[in-house]
């Protein structure tokens, strides 16, 4: 069911916090925040971009390490600062032509629920809190910033037939994760 | 029993390293620490404020970063370089007019038993000292840094009704949590 | 079987984010990556290249920090921005006048397989993915950045003698590590 | 037999990393070398130096970070940049006169085995080398950075009842630990 459901998905929705990163922020003293992120999702971003799907990243947050990150792997869209989540979800499909069951969201908490009720694919980390879990399609064995965006994006681009395939010639194997 | 204290509590004081942060200090080489939180306790420290709670922070360091984060989830009380938390304790339940049933703690290490051994209910992280687990009423499963906060403060709000509820029209759906 | 290939091994090439890391990167709010190694696989590196194997590192990123850290441990050879990790395995074999068997490489993810393939021993962490342990003739129990260079390192030196005795009067012990 | 052991020290030796910290350095693309400390080994510092026990700190490194850190925590010798350790403790042990059943040193790996072989007692974390846990008198349930140190120094403070009592009288409590 949930497999089947990946067939139709061209768009990928992610929250930041606690789904590309560990949950935690990094505090120097002067207040700067720091976010841990993981190399292998980024691999499976830079080639979900690269095989034409739409990435767009959604965070509460107003870190500017997260835009600079995403943008190294080839995604542009990123809404900071977002109070509704769901607005900016309404205003994505409308931009970009698309119908709820072509987008997939990957949250780990509260805030993100409303948008993984209407989104036509929900998925979390496995250390999203339960009202996450409740919702979701899918939980990852993966937690947040540990690859659950690898995981859940492999899933889409192999019932897709999109994933790499490791032929040393083929040219996605030489897309740098960092 | 321990659910029926907190139908009571209206304030909340918490030691920082070791609950709010993983107890570790990362250290420049200049000197300088950084600290880890995580953003599933800062989205609940966010709305329990919201909801009327006094939280308080106490540590016997120095840092600044703490103030910044904590200053950012509208907890403005903040104590450092505290030698004493039973005098932080007794200060503010006598400025906010408070019993101690009225007041939960959560420490990690032994200078949190004094003030644990008096407040109306004492909680702590998974990975708290013997000496701390001993006057606590509540052993979170989740260990410092990593949703010890979160855990004990929803079952606060929940005994008390104030938890979110996630229907998207609800406005605690869009608090941010970074 | 794997032990046996070991005594061939004089050059390691080692990707970086995954290997020598554990496949996280922190960023700070102006874009700055930070990267966590391992004192315990530095002990390993410093010592072998003390014994006189030739280490050389590769990565599709671009990060000074992995230049500065290795050069403290002795190592100099060190590739980044790689596109095709293939070409620089043959530039490397040729210009040290090496055959494909006394080559160990150690790699975690799928930019790394084509090389696995045609190198002499293939190794790799515990958590690296499928399709590396797929074509690996040795999978560490350590993770990447948790001891697997250790690990690997150890069993080549072992194999062929050229581990420390550690005897106090050997010159070995005294390699600082960090 | 460990236990009994502990009866006799006044003086104790740490490795620095892998021991007081993770074992990891977090490098930033200057080259900077950040160090995790861990906040309850630091409680058990400050607490045995007050107590009266000699801390010395030993590492092959050379980041002044270290230095820092320890000396927050009034530990004010420190030998950094050490190429040979049983040169470093032979000059301890003679400039403090004391014995070596008097001393006890924590180590992680290969460089700490000749000293852990002549000092009274050697302990090491749970995830220190074989070679290091092969030479050790107790081998502590926690690793580096996550305790160990405050597990032996409450060890041997307990045996030789100078621990804290938590009684909320006591001055003990109120040692701040970062």
């Amino acid at each position: 069911m949930f497999l089947e459901k990946l067939h139709n998905i061209s768009a990928i929705i992610l929250d930041i916090d606690g789904v590309l990163t560990d949950a935690t922020l990094l505090v120097t003293e002067s207040g700067e925040q720091l976010r841990r992120f993981n190399v292998r999702d980024g691999y499976a971003m830079q080639l979900a971009v690269k095989k034409g799907y739409r990435i767009c990243a959604i965070s509460g947050g107003k870190s500017q390490s997260v835009v600079l990150r995403l943008k190294g792997l080839g995604i542009t869209e990123v809404h900071l600062n977002v109070d509704r989540k769901l607005d900016v979800y309404h205003e994505f499909i409308r931009q970009n032509n698309l119908t709820p069951d072509q987008v997939l969201y990957i949250g780990d908490d509260i805030p993100d629920v409303p948008v993984m009720k209407v989104a036509g694919v929900a998925a979390c980390p496995s250390d999203a809190v339960e009202e996450v879990k409740a919702v979701s399609h899918y939980i990852s064995p993966k937690s947040g910033g540990d690859g659950c965006v690898r995981d859940v994006l492999e899933k889409v681009l192999k019932v897709q037939k999109k994933w790499v395939d490791s032929d040393p010639s083929a040219q996605e194997d030489s897309i740098p994760s960092a």
